[in-house]
């Protein structure tokens, strides 16, 4: 079956996906671009895959290794495309489902989590998931405030990892803390008035590092209930460091106390 | 002087200089927007400012404490603005004036130098210049290929840093490799195939960090001028950072080692 029109229900169907964050709840499901993310996607997830005819006349059927996909036109991809420039393949996956309680648990490493309260903009989401991957976070827990993590900008930003970082929304930060404590895991919350430099704890160990929102920072009721609050010093005339940048300084940091 | 018409001559050289990096070159001016910015410029380059009349009438004049500026319509200021809710005040700036060779003696600290090589994403630029004065970065030198430092999403992402950290563009990074190297500082290229982990190296010393483009790298030329590659070791299935995240790993290990 091939989609000519950009009026077709399945068109319609992705074009929303990709834009209301609602839908996508309700629909339990979210949209990926592009080859690699179309690749990458776990296959017990992939619900369905399209290809515009463009991408299919220039190879995409091999590109595509033997997955199974409707063709579409190219007017009808443009519409169902968040990108300005689509690839012309796109992918609707299953959303993914993680339990809260696994992310105490260590692997062959402690656990070392993320918990956000309200980031806003997706580009540092995305960013601290994808670094995150890399620097070997177990867990990202993110308060219902936080941008959707199935928002289509996040989902770019985490190049794939998007798939293999297990990541949870919680009501309840505080909630999480006390569970982390009697999981045995240390939690640092990022904060200009912290007693120490970030540096001179230790997180070898179980450790969760707390980040805040980009414009208001964490609140009160977080940074208290946090174990301890640890500062990244700063020179200069700057105040606070994007949160993408503080997340990745806080997880690498810990990959190279890991390491040594 | 009121200014009324979006038409006016004023308006139209502010308009231009936010769109065209060729006309911010030729004049040697650049502009910035938003209270924070206007009150942190240095006295001795600012060249006007322009407030919007709801903001002259909201406290502006008090908010501005004594600086002498031009009122302007609310849509002769939209006609200036780059971002989509201007806060209603703006000024154009004398480009900063660095001399590469002063970015080779260090000060109160020895050199610690960013070289950049073809950066596209505005914002990876204005968050290296932003996390990099935090961390103590003495210099940043960039390819003539690089976004333009002036481009208004790369003032706005520096929060102010664009001021005080010191910049230059190159035409010959290569060139500059040489010059690190009679200064006596090391340069230390980003690679994922670096013989030794980033925190293995000493950075207490006059050092210089090679940053390569977003999508291929750093160039062969100019890894292979670089005192030493080093990598950031990853784990899961990234193959790399975003620049301005690998950029940050490096200024801030370099911060945490000049402090111990």
């Amino acid at each position: 079956m091939r989609i000519e029109s950009s009026k077709s229900g399945q068109v319609k169907h992705v074009a929303a996906l990709q834009k209301k964050a609602k839908y996508r709840r309700e629909q339990g499901a979210f949209v990926v671009e592009g080859l690699k993310m179309v690749l990458e996607a776990p296959a017990n997830r992939v619900i369905s895959i399209y290809a515009s005819d463009s991408f299919v006349n220039q190879g995409g059927r091999e590109l595509l290794a033997g997955r199974s996909f409707t063709e579409v036109s190219d007017s009808a991809f443009r519409a169902m495309a968040d990108t300005q420039t689509p690839q012309g393949v796109l992918a609707v996956i299953k959303s993914m489902a993680w339990a809260e309680r696994d992310l105490y648990r260590g692997g062959a490493e402690p656990p070392l989590l993320m918990i956000l309260e309200n980031l806003q903009d997706p580009g540092n989401l995305g960013t601290i998931i994808r670094a995150g991957e890399g620097a070997g976070v177990t867990g990202v827990i993110m308060s219902r405030e936080t941008v959707d993590i199935y928002n289509p900008k996040v989902i770019r930003s985490t190049m794939g990892s998007i798939y293999r970082v297990p990541f949870v929304v919680s009501e309840d930060l505080p909630g999480v803390l006390s569970r982390c404590r009697q999981a045995g895991i240390v939690s640092y919350a990022a904060h200009l008035r912290g007693e120490k430099n970030y540096e001179e704890a230790n997180y070898r160990g179980p450790s969760a590092f707390l980040i805040g929102n980009e414009a208001a920072g964490l609140s009160k009721e977080l940074s208290d209930a946090a174990d301890f609050l640890v500062k990244i010093p700063m020179k200069g005339a700057v105040e606070s460091l994007n949160a993408a940048i503080a997340a990745s300084v806080f997880m690498y940091e810990t990959a190279r106390q890991r390491r040594a």
